[in-house]
């Protein structure tokens, strides 16, 4: 019984607990038959404490444990109950925390600028204020099976990387499932969002919306940030001498749509991250002439890796990830370096980048050594110098020609309807801790879920990410002080190497298993390899050596999801599926099968003579 | 003095002096001082025989010998110097054989049925009856190093796969450089080439052309066939049962010109050789869906080759080619297959040839798989129905919607204005001695240049055929009995493998490098490894391990080209320099030195045990 009180226990106990739904009957552990909660709502909406009803024919000692333990339960239940979190933004990761606050048991409500869901995903002709504005080509990243939130996999016969109309059409399915829509107010823009004057008791905000002019204020106990980081483009003109001068058409990359305007043009886009590189590249088949001119230079690597497998299904595992940070960063830097340059050796193509010491986010772009060699893109270094109609490159004085120039140089990001005095946002970093609570506020009710840049995708970042922090905001978990949080984050900022592993040079970076598993071993979700190993040896080894999908991430602990294993046992079928649409029957070949049986007589001569 | 009249001395000699042109003085050889030859033109521009003084200076034996050569010398002259010889077509290859005469003094008249030289590399918006079609984005599928004239260089800075503009501009340079132009007839179609009555004794032919409306007719000592293999579309409806009622568009990939007309239909391409390839991955830019339906599959492989070098540098290098001829056929397929399935697997992506005991061509995508692992390109079988608006694959009873059905099947090829009696098509072969000549004509004064797909490009392979068909034409070079020929051609049709090396299953395809030396070898231009391991070993190593550039067909033998080594020491700078266009300073990585120290000592000790 005195284990029973013990706090990992009593954890695990919660969360069973405060899964389930008022009103419903709680499924009791063996030791507290008949055990029953109800919960009436009240008149304005906001849950009353719920009723118990136990049953005591048990030893007294025994009863006054559960008791003092029920007792325990309903204070965090009484605390939580009727938590109602505002969700800013309808986008991936909006979903992802309106199905963490329903599955604790929160009632959240998200407010989204827009018409309808989906964020940064939803191509629209013209760009939207406030919104993360697409091309129409664009393709996801990350591949299906590792971009998918954790509980719900992508149709099986969608291709591996999913062009954007399908990933809208992906999310749209996702929020049906799990009832998503009906918690989101849509058309509703959030002008502000300020604590409360009790704030430093109750934690609470006023959250100021307008909706088709209508303003409105309601009170929330908590708040969820998810507007992401790309809708206020970063434009650095200064940083250009000679362009008001410029007498062709220049713009953001935020404003490109489709490639026919650049028909015939020569054409100049600045900024070698994944859209400068899609832009050139599209250009390239209609434009007169592309350069493509960065500073840094970047590793370009295909969505069709080693032996055309997934790009992220064989670079990111926990075995590799592993691996590598147990080694000093020059060495991992030097190998990385190595099968970078085993699909074309950047040196020669013109993007070496020069930094190898601090990794950039790698550059994803299936074409651009096809488009260099066959002269359709021209790698440039820095502009020096903009003139009326052409401009000048820092390694040489010619001028060439130049009608548009595309500025793909990067987001900034911000906050406009919080105060500074809750997120501050500094070169380009905000004081968050783990990317997510503000490090120095009394309450943790504000998160800000999503701004990160994980080396992976962003949907089971940000639903790992709002998991925890549903769990905070319920009070489950305890923060560290403020004083430790914020000394983690000055850490952060000062980005001190570590000297083993990768090392990230930007902003927002990160390492993705690292992180993640971070997040999940403070809900207790981690999957534990070596009770795995023993249980269920194949999963375990497909989890270790296997590509990192998230369907581990929803293995166990709050949030489990029953098709995990499932899931991760067939992720290559589906991912085979998708391409293996023609199929020749393999007539095996004497050679091979010649070699196999050589191959193994030698196996055994070698071992013989090493024991001999 | 013996070995002075040896054969192979004569013919070195002979090559010296036929490659100069008459009236300039030769350079005699050391034992042969003030040797002079004239020429003086006729007055109908028929050359005269030359006059030639000698200075007889040295010993009687020496100079019998020296004058008994030029009289052998005279006589070979004498034949030849008048020959007229009419050449079709004023594509690459006709180009190639309007030097080759002219080099050899012989009078060459090209008749060229559209108004500009070019020919498949000249794109035009409307297809032109009778010369190869050309979409707006064809690249070569041949590097620049590879795929130039052997003494004539691409200009350093065009990039290394050459769009078809840039392709058309060099031939273009190469005809001013040479001055081919004067022996081309524009606008002039060629309508028979008929055996004159007279031919067993002279082997002269009757061309009859058509130039704006008047014919003519002229006599020619031989002529020479240049109008390639891609000039017939080969459209088998039989093969797709329902296409009589498909609603929908259909053409043969000959027409197409530009990806605009796919925009927003379902496409479906057939066949998949590089026109059926390109035009499914341009499609897929703009088309609602793309499939690309192929029986027998194929390899394919991107001219960004092993670490982003050009392909054909990488494959094409007499040491590859001599391990590849070396090993048992089924050992060679594997090898290739391992290679080929590096850059992906090409069973997972649906693309894994059906037959892999013979090689097809592959086919040069650099997009390809790109395309597939995003959805963009759909893989399919073999089509086994067309209904009114939609497709049937044999994989599946699903029906497939479909706008558009582009025919990529390739060419047949025909010689319309030759008498079946000359050169009979069968098969997709034509009874061609070596690919040349019609291997039962009595006199050996008609070649066909370019009718062969070699693994490689068709200029250099177009170049060397004229050299020697040239030769053969003047009458330098005798041909095998008719017996021989046939037999040998016979041979080639059952294409009955050898058990070694590659193995191709079409027609026309053949080993590139194999091919191209047994032709130099035909007119001592093949370059001696052996003797130039002693002589330039530097020359040596870089021919035999560096790519098979075309300037080694060029290094030696008739029509030898002084830059030709120099042009082989800097090929792999004029190929960076084309992609290099940002450069960085190195540092030297720490790790990689110690790395390199490391291994050397490793190597020491490796050494030091073996000889323990």
């Amino acid at each position: 019984m005195a284990r029973f009180i013990h706090n990992q226990h009593y954890k695990i106990f919660v969360s069973i607990y405060v899964s389930s739904l008022p009103g419903k009957a709680l499924r009791p552990p063996w030791w507290a038959p008949k055990v029953h909660v109800q919960s009436r709502q009240g008149s304005s909406g906001v849950p009353r404490m719920p009723r118990t009803t136990l049953a005591l024919d048990h030893s007294v000692p025994f009863l006054q444990t559960v008791a003092r333990t029920w007792h325990q339960e309903f204070q965090v239940h009484k605390d939580n109950m009727a938590k109602r979190v505002a969700i800013v933004g309808a986008g991936a990761t909006g979903l992802a925390s309106i199905k963490c606050c329903l599955e604790e048991g929160l009632k959240p409500t998200c407010f989204e600028r827009s018409d309808d869901l989906g964020g940064l995903w939803r191509f629209t002709e013209h760009v939207e204020e406030g919104r993360a504005s697409l091309y129409k080509s664009v393709v996801s990243n990350s591949c299906k099976e590792m971009s998918c939130y954790p509980d719900f996999p992508f149709p099986e016969d969608y291709p591996n990387y999913v062009p954007n109309s399908q990933f809208l059409d992906y999310l749209k399915m996702y929020a049906n499932r799990f009832n998503l829509l009906e918690c989101i107010q849509f058309k509703t823009k959030v002008c502000s969002v300020r604590k409360r004057p009790d704030f430093t008791a109750t934690g609470q905000w006023e959250v100021v919306t307008l909706c088709e002019g209508k303003q409105e204020s309601a009170i929330f106990d908590a708040v969820m940030v998810c507007t992401g980081f790309l809708t206020n483009p970063n434009l650095p003109l200064d940083s250009f001498p000679g362009i008001n001068n410029f007498k062709g058409q220049y713009f953001h990359s935020r404003e490109y749509k489709h490639p026919d305007i650049f028909r015939d043009k020569s054409v100049l886009v600045i900024g070698m991250g994944n859209s400068g590189t899609d832009i050139a590249v599209e250009a390239s088949h209609l434009a007169k002439k592309v350069f493509l001119s960065t500073t840094g230079g970047a590793w370009v690597i295909s969505r069709v890796f080693d032996s055309g497998y997934p790009w992220d299904m064989v670079f990111m595992t926990r075995f590799q990830n592993t691996f590598r940070n147990s080694l000093p960063t020059p060495i991992v830097n030097w190998l990385i370096a190595k099968r970078m340059n085993s699909w074309f050796n950047h040196a020669n193509y013109g993007l070496i980048p020069e930094d190898r010491v601090q990794l950039r986010e790698p550059v994803l772009n299936d074409e651009l050594p096809g488009r260099i060699i066959t002269g359709k893109v021209l790698i440039k270094p820095r502009v020096k110098e903009v003139k009326e109609n052409s401009v000048v490159f820092s390694n040489t004085p010619k001028e060439e020609p130049i009608d548009i120039i595309v500025f793909a140089t990067g987001y900034t990001f911000a906050f406009p309807f919080l105060d500074e005095t809750v997120v501050k946002v500094e070169d380009g970093q905000a004081s968050l801790y783990k990317y997510i609570f503000p490090a120095h506020l009394p309450k943790p009710t504000l998160a800000v879920i999503g701004l990160i840049k994980p080396l992976g995708s962003l949907l089971p970042t940000g639903d790992t990410q709002a998991r925890w922090a549903v769990r905070v905001l319920k009070g489950v978990i305890k923060l560290p002080p403020s004083s430790i949080m914020i000394e983690e984050v000055n850490e952060r900022k000062k980005n001190k190497p570590s000297g083993f592993g990768l090392c990230y040079c930007k902003a927002l970076e990160t390492d993705y298993i690292t992180y993640i598993d971070e997040l999940l071993t403070a809900i207790n979700a981690k999957p534990n390899l070596f009770s795995l190993l023993l249980t269920d040896p194949r999963l375990a080894l497909a989890i270790f050596f296997g590509p990192c999908t998230p369907y581990q991430f929803r293995l166990t602990g709050p949030g489990k999801w029953e098709g995990a294993r499932n899931a991760i046992m067939t992720q290559w079928d589906r991912t085979f599926k998708a391409t293996k649409t023609r199929i020749v029957q393999e007539s095996p070949s004497l050679f091979a099968s010649l070699l196999k049986v050589f191959s193994f007589l030698a196996l055994l001569v070698a071992i013989f003579l090493i024991f001999l």
